[in-house]
This record gives C-alpha cells, structure tokens and sequence, in this order.
C-alpha cells in the first residue's frame, strides 16, 4: 500500500465558527468547503494547506463519535486520514494480515470519499483513517 | 502569512521501535531521518508521507513535554507543524495581533529548522507549530 498524502487531519471543535474565526485570525485562512456528514453526526469545514487540508468537526449530537471525544478530551487532534490510490486493496491487505479495522469494508465519508478507519489499538493510539480520493469527472 | 503545507505531524508514543515496527507492518514504511533532540528531551523518527512527514516522539525523561503528555493523555496526537516562509516574521505578525505564544522568539528543531510553538488557548486546544525549513544548500 502507498500512502500518497496526507488527506486531512481531523479536529474535534466545540464550536465551527469560533474555529473559522480562529483561522481568519491566525493564518487569514478561510475553508474552502463546509458539510453536514449527517452518519458521523457532525458538521466539517475544510482548511487547505498545501495538498493536505485542517478539518474541523463539530458534534451535532452529543452521542456521536466527536460529542463524545470532547466529553471525554476536549476539543483537539481527533484523527489523521491518510490518502491511498485504492481504499479496498489497502482494508484486504491489512485484514490478511490480522490488523483490526473499525471497518471491515470502505464507506463513505466527506468529499465523496471511500474511507476505513484502522482501529487504534493497531496505530499506538492514533485513530487513522485510509482515504481514496472520488475520481476526478 | 501564508501556510505553505503540513511540515509533519507529530505522535507521542512509549516506544519509537514498537512505532517504527507499526509504520513497517501497516503501511511498509520506513523512517527516513531519526534525531534525538535533547532540549525537548526526545528521541523522534520522521516517516515521509507526501509533502509531509509523520514524526513519532518517544520521551527520554518523564519530566519532559512528551513524557508530560504520556502521561495525562496517553500515546497518540501531540502536536501539527505547519510550515511558513518566514518563521520569525509569522511570530512577529502573530504578537502584534496579540496570540500569545509559547515561543515569542523562534528556537532550533529538529532537521534543522526554526520552529514557534503557538499557545493552545489560541487554536482550540491543539498544539500547531510553526517552522520554516533551513536553506537548502
């Protein structure tokens, strides 16, 4: 498998437009795309650096995968997404070789992407999500 | 200021060989520049990964900020280094604006580069350095 990039890197915020106001401030940086992904029950805006982007994520529901890192860490780095050319070539080979995966096949995740995130007993703590781009019309 | 791409994210974990064994199984590989940096009191191993590097941080002394993190939070995520062209003009900016930072004055990292970190009050909890890479020979 070949990790081609740095897709994104996932951050658990209390709040999208106080995160907004932040990168204005900061980098006068502003997102480049904004999503509901209503299945991960949260709201993301897109950052661009680079070939990579800082994601956002806001928690639409306390009992989702983001409400309930920031109940139990705060608002911070939630995971890194790491760019492959072919997301289901990348899951078969892991699991042939016994790694746990939080999904056993790709899904669809932000962007139209195919994603599986590896579970993170395997990446020493770090939640790591493989990413394959949409294909370009 | 301008973000010119994710310099490399860095990991804390309790073992820099169980990480470079990880990185090898999942993914084939390799570090492709390990540094102890003793003013941090660390021993890092940088994995390219596109324009970016994913540096893994194992403490050298439980009294230092990766030894301090460990253990509060456990392994995984510590900080993100973006890169910019003029470090020392993107702290100035940043101060003028009234950011507090850790670093008021850009300081030695490792691969050479000169590197502020921003205080985490600052950016919702996550520790964003800022670094700008030596002058190519």
């Amino acid at each position: 498998m070949k990790l081609l990039r740095i897709n994104h890197l996932g951050i658990a915020t209390t709040g999208l437009s106080e995160a907004m106001a932040r990168m204005a401030r900061l980098f006068d940086l502003e997102a480049d795309h904004v999503e509901a992904v209503p299945e991960q029950k949260v709201t993301t805006a897109f950052f661009p650096v680079g070939e990579s982007s800082l994601e956002f994520l806001e928690s639409t529901d306390a009992e989702g995968p983001i409400g309930k890192f920031i109940a139990k860490r705060g608002p911070g780095i939630h995971h890194i997404c790491l760019e492959v050319d072919d997301v289901e070539a990348a899951v078969k080979m892991l699991m042939a070789k016994g790694v746990r995966m939080i999904d056993e096949a790709p899904r669809s995740g932000a962007h139209g992407c195919r994603v599986a995130f590896i579970h993170p007993s395997e990446t020493g703590g770090v939640l790591m999500e493989l990413a394959q781009s949409s294909p370009k019309a």
